[in-house]
């Protein structure tokens, strides 16, 4: 009787982009009912985005017949702080910007009251690789998130890592680099999200085809993308692999001092660039290890997260909802 | 009534170091009623070595006339891991070396069956420093240990991070300086504790000594310690002024990244090297804002232990006691 309860009630994910809004239903297995975009973009004011959020929410209930029987909505957004509920200066969101949004409370008031947890999209990808995906029966592990930036959520004892004011694990703006590291939009120098983002590897291409003159397919392309230097890796472009051995060494460099401070059983990596594994892997790996402390010498997993990447943003926001 | 109770209760702590063993007890106001120090280097056997310590505790349970009324022991011990009760591989003591001691279990038996937890010195500091010291109140913030070496102990939502294996919370080798850093005891290159120890300290005065013909009254002296570079530093000379800033500097920046994991409220500096506080604050404050990221610019704390430094060792293992 009590599964039969547990098996039809459902979250809600909402994944909040600068461009897109995802959101979908989603049962106890991370099966994803029901899901549909908006537009995030096209909105400078908050509260007009959050019925058209709502209004959006309440098809897609309707679709998967789960009315009445949703137990929460988890929000996974840019500068979303888990403590308080508020979207806190979220420049890259059109109705964001230099202030403070109350989302998960605006969010209850359109939705009849429903429960409303938020946090940034890298926490909410760790929680949802711990309740469905790569992470599962971990208890200590680290996401990192290898997209446009690199995010990360830290897990310690079966809980994300907050911090005092709700906005711990900005491990992409570690310092990767000390010296003449490169310029971050963030304003500092030398982040490890310069250097091993989507954005950091195609700056390294960019770079490398400037100083030497070393033929390589990425000379013949306009807008080097980190696709790009993926696809030049698969042919077996020389300075494409490179391009990875070096990526890869940088983030084993630094995962060496994430596991020094939190001793984690794995990190966990997602992200469009993440799905250049087999180039980056062994790179990681050998870096990682070399700059490890004895007792953890091989002994720390690098995994892959195990989420469909289709569904894994609504997935990590819905995961949250479960706590309420 | 319940007060009364509480009043009566108290707890062991037990700081074992290379050298000596230190042992008291310990009221709830944070009190040492009673101490005494035993060798710890003269015995090569843990059971000989546990028989005095139990011998020890008789007698300052006896002197404090705190019989019957023990909650139980908490024990500070290099490798100490608090998962298992297990001190492993510590191969600064005399009867630890390679392999894997069940100190807890082997104290309980020897004291009528008395509860031990176990943890390093970093780790029991930063318990003790939450509560009875600087860190009261405080539910996220990072300790760290500026000794011979450099330890930490990281709070997370009031709880001291172990991770996976027990041993989280290394932060004196995450590496510092990454390209031709100095050789650490551990093996690695660069790790913070070879340049940010009292013993890195006094390297650095070394090596500064051997590079430049720059007068400096270290110059006169045959085996300089970090204690003489504060001696000179508080007589104005030059170079030993500017070696703090150089600390400082190096230790603010290592700060930053451990901001941008945890969000503390505060970092909380402890042992001998951070009595030099008036050296080191300004550059630490100096390098971490410049390195950390807008939102947490000027709003982390660098405060100073509180405890008496002869009673630090014994308090801060006697507070994980409470927690038994």
């Amino acid at each position: 009787m009590d599964t039969d309860i547990l098996e039809k009630t459902y979250v809600v994910g909402i994944d909040i982009g600068g461009q897109t809004t995802k959101m979908g239903i989603v049962d106890t297995r991370g099966q994803v009912l029901s899901q549909t975009v908006i537009r995030t973009d096209t909105y400078d004011d908050v509260s007009l985005y959050v019925e058209e959020v709502a209004a959006a929410l309440e098809k897609i209930i309707r679709e998967s017949e789960s009315e009445g029987k949703i137990r929460g909505i988890g929000v996974g957004a840019p500068n979303g702080n888990y403590y308080t509920g508020n979207i806190e200066n979220a420049v890259n969101l059109s109705w964001g910007g230099q202030k403070t949004i109350p989302f998960a409370e605006l969010l209850s008031q359109k939705t009849g009251g429903l429960k409303v947890a938020l946090t940034n999209d890298a926490n909410a990808a760790a929680v949802g690789e711990m309740t469905y995906g790569a992470a599962r029966g971990m208890k200590n592990f680290i996401m990192i998130t290898l997209g446009t930036g690199v995010g990360s959520g830290i897990v310690v004892n079966g809980e994300v890592v907050y911090g005092h004011d709700g906005f711990a694990g900005e491990l992409g703006h570690t310092c990767a680099v000390r010296h003449n590291g490169r310029v971050c939009n963030c304003g500092k120098t030398g982040c490890l999200e310069t250097y091993c983002s989507a954005t950091g590897v195609a700056r390294t291409a960019r770079e490398w085809l400037d100083m030497s003159d070393e033929p390589s397919v990425l000379r013949s392309l306009d807008n080097i993308t980190s696709k790009d230097v993926y696809e030049a890796a698969k042919d077996g472009d020389r300075m494409a692999l490179k391009i990875f051995e070096f990526t890869g060494k940088i983030l084993g460099e630094c995962f060496a001092d994430f596991v020094a401070f939190s001793a984690p059983e794995a990190i966990v990596l997602f992200g469009g660039l993440a799905r250049a594994k087999e180039y980056l892997y062994e790179p990681i790996m050998t870096a990682m290890n070399a700059n490890l402390l004895h007792m953890w010498r091989n002994k720390i997993k690098i995994v892959f997260s195990q989420l469909k990447e289709s569904d894994a943003a609504i997935l990590g926001a819905s995961a949250l909802a479960w706590e309420l």
